[in-house]
């Protein structure tokens, strides 16, 4: 912790600072700059007490962490990239760059099956689909429920495909967990700890998505929830963040790729159709994503975009996807990945 | 729906947007400009399907909904100031400004007691105190618990105030509720849909707080989970959203109170404490609040902020609470409120 | 400066990195914590190179600067309120909340005198118009340049009002000067420093806008370009910063009174109109800013709203600002000030 | 323009929209709907003036602009990528992805030289370097101005590299524009309109960068301003937007590539340095770029970075830039381009 004393206060004010932090269990360090005093608290942050509540103090000007504070998810901690088996030996973190493809929604067994063997057969590794769906009003359809958990597993049954469906509620994570091969954690419950943990102890892989204005150091944190209740099998997931710009539903955050394979050893995902809400764009997304050591796309997939129930505007035709594939070859390749 | 159609496209091509627009059950009308045709499609936007899908046609440039989706929280619906009147007589929204004022978290039984008798005395109508609290971090400091709430519940019977606590899981809405007098819904979970349906269930008047980067709709949609699950006591609560400034944590935004009293007919509360994250910040976006029309204020307050376990940096001490008090008097006046 | 030091680096390591500092000119003082080292740099970051560029080294994890970068306009420098007197004696910054309004852009000559007239008799003390209009569009309405300024001369002459209106090119300085009795720096030219310093050497008082996603150490460092070329004359102005939200054009950063008078001496200016873009807030966020402590409001005032040549939206009547100076009385009058 | 009336108003009211809208200078059109009506008003929003002062009128709820008001500048007017020849016959926007590289500021001779030299010899096609420096305080290096642009019109002799570099102010364009080959206008002058008409009368091409909270469409209108001005050689560069993530000093926002190019036939740049202002994570963001379509980088490389004068942070080495070449080779052969 770094404390920064206003100019011109008395030893005092200042003894009453050195005092208080003793107090909270820290260790004073005080340098003296031309126009400030500056105080290094040693102390290890991670499990002692903030100093931030020194703010308070009318002689303080700024208390400033300096310490990380993500440990079991931190390139620190395991310095080597960290791989997902799933059941039928699919790794996700390896050499292979997975592509998890499917519906938005589950809206019937032929909508879904379609779906499952045009994305099957056109090389996706994973099948997505939401059962259950967090939607802005109460009003819009909020997904098929467990029939939809059942007509995902009816098509890995038919595909071979693993199936990742979003958890919406602690109260469903066993059941969502028994037809489920991985655990999606949407954007809006991104800092929903109780869901997180109760998500990390069903056992099943976690893709933990990007809550819409989370900065990194907060994502990571949130990650912690999982290993930090014993589950190592967590992905992020980046999913566009809300910024000032209303082209696109989210601003995709590409950068998110290099800067949390730095920070953390998880493998990491994009999702080029939430990221933008367009489905014109998630070619191109997509194309980056691979260029930059994404480890995995979730992408949607929809036999009849124009009349899906939920999110058309962003989901691709089963044509869109085997093209899409065919085009992402060379840049696997480029980086040294395979498809 | 608007949908505007790219220029120069063909006959056919605009044929078949009217067609997916009766497929869909909207009446499309088509308007011809200088440069561009424009369809409206008549329909009911809030219960029939939504037609961003028709985003995905090549024909299509944009497709903008016009109609406010919000039913029962709208002023619409509900010409007049709704009132929340909580079991000892308090009305929220009425010419009183309520003031709900207490620690952050319950940290001991002399902490609380103590921040209760003196808030109280100094004009307080509700006590709040957090038991269960999301924290960023797993290795932070989680709350008492059940324990906590006991000691509010006792706090409660000592003074006489009301008691407000935040809700953070399902599976606790029962026992919380059990406890408290308002349930509060935090910023994280301003859209666990599921949560709040949990919350409004229990009957308890709930507080909905602003997510970090809600936008108006949405929190108005939010509130509709609530109205719509047959709980008419909701308020709203500004708590500051994220933007790009870094001099305090959140940045309040007071043009909430206007916009959503003009929106909606829920009382409407403004947390000056998460909002700006900063005590010395804390009289002057009271004054604000008080002039603008806040129906009440929900401040932190904490009988030594240097040492709390939580965000110390943004509680008031009791006498900064009791001189709060006293200055916000003549601008409750100037409102034509009381305090 | 604190640099905080990689985790496990060598000795060598670190040694290259005191040297480095040493050798742009600041003195470390090493800290050594549980888990990381961590380097104060001592020296006068306001004179001296920073060392951000530290960053560059591998051996570095983070570089944080601690010291507040301005200086003339800081409390610091001149802790008591400064006031600014224009030539009719009109003082900005004293007790008196000082309105200026006027139309959005200077029309025509009745436009602008019936406007003129109409705010005078309301109780408006300085008149604002704009004769160059910075647009996002080449294809908008620009102003009506010189021969507006001639018109708000006019004005002037026949009510007694000081002219406030926008300088856009450092060639026009000492022109519009010739004219105004306060140069407007808008928000799109908050960090034109060219035109900063132009609008300086003229010596005329200078209004300085925030710009759109300005930070408030931004803001302060761009008013230091006013002080710095010798012009004491400066106050700034919050008009609205971009968030997420769309309800608004802008979202009105309330809190920037109390952070701005907190941080700097010089006056502070809201202007509700192009905070927010809509007439319809402009009563109640003039309330809230009155109730905060603003020096100074700038309002948009219109014969004919919806027939304006630009922001209609956003310019309130004739009538609306008679009732507008009537409404703000017991608020200025709670908050010790008059109008 | 799509008017939405306030539902249950009375047939006058309504009435006195249409003849607002008729005099306005638009045709007006009505559809009636379940639960409000909307006007749908016909005219060409390019020339005549807006609507959105309808805004004002009390039985109004809504006014939205539907048309695109850019141009000259969209794929419209202009339906293949236009592309721009430099002196020396480089061309940007063809099938080669132009390398612009050099420092941050120009700071010496031997700074200067030493770094043209190398970026040549590695591959570069055009030489960056700062002479004129927006700073955000008036106490950090401002470059080295006239001085500077002569080094680099000396560096351009010796490689043959032709120069762009940043234009701050009207009054220097014709000077500027006698030693550089592309003007370039920085995120804090994006909108600073006279000084892009100033650049754009030099016929010089221009580099016109995002703001730093500029949506697209005002983008394309700022560029809209070089165009309109009879400079046809305009290109786009993306350099970080302005978020709430405080890990990058911006966010570089990728998805620019595919839109601007969707939108725009103009050449489009991606400036990797000042978009994340860390220099680590420019190989990943140049490697995103180059698969997504990018016409051009800008990239900052200096010498020895953590001596820089301004933003070493960002610049990579003269290795680091050999490297970058040829890492992303199989990137732009990917691509179907070449470097």
């Amino acid at each position: 912790m770094i404390i920064v004393l206003k100019p011109n206060i008395t030893k005092k004010a200042e003894k009453e600072v050195l005092s208080e932090i003793r107090k909270l269990g820290y260790k004073p360090h005080v340098m003296r700059g031309v126009a400030r005093t500056v105080i290094g608290a040693i102390g290890d942050e991670q499990t002692h007490h903030t100093l931030e509540s020194l703010m308070i103090l009318e002689q303080v000007e700024s208390v400033t962490p300096i310490q990380k504070r993500h440990k079991l998810v931190s390139r620190e901690a395991h310095p080597t990239d960290s791989t997902i088996t799933l059941d039928n030996g699919t790794v996700i973190g390896g050499k292979e760059i997975v592509i998890m493809a499917g519906p938005c929604s589950v809206e019937s067994e032929s909508q879904l099956m379609t779906c499952a063997e045009s994305v099957a057969a056109s090389g996706a590794k994973v099948l997505r689909g939401g059962a259950y769906k967090p939607r802005t009003s109460p009003y819009e359809f909020q997904g098929l429920g467990e029939k939809g958990l059942k007509l995902l597993a009816k098509a890995r049954k038919a595909t071979g495909l693993p199936v990742i469906t979003e958890l919406l509620s602690e109260n469903q994570a066993t059941m969502v967990a028994d037809y489920a091969d991985i655990l999606q954690i949407g954007t809006r419950n991104a800092q929903n700890f109780q869901l997180l943990i109760a998500a990390a102890k069903t056992g099943r892989p976690v893709l933990l998505k990007r809550g819409l204005s989370m900065r990194f150091k907060e994502w990571l944190l949130a990650g912690e929830y999982i290993l930090a209740n014993e589950n190592a099998n967590l992905m992020f997931c980046e999913r566009g963040i809300r910024t000032f710009e209303d082209y696109t539903r989210n601003t995709l955050d590409l950068s998110a790729i290099p800067i949390m394979k730095q920070e953390s050893h998880c493998p990491f995902v994009i999702d080029p159709s939430q990221g933008c809400g367009r489905a014109d764009l998630v070619v191109s997304m997509c194309k980056g994503s691979v260029a930059m050591g994404a480890d995995a796309l979730l992408v949607e997939v929809h036999p009849n975009p124009a009349e899906a129930w939920s999110d058309g505007a962003q989901q691709i035709t089963l044509e869109g996807f085997t093209k899409l594939m065919e085009d992402l070859k060379p840049f696997a390749s480029a980086a040294g990945r395979s498809l």
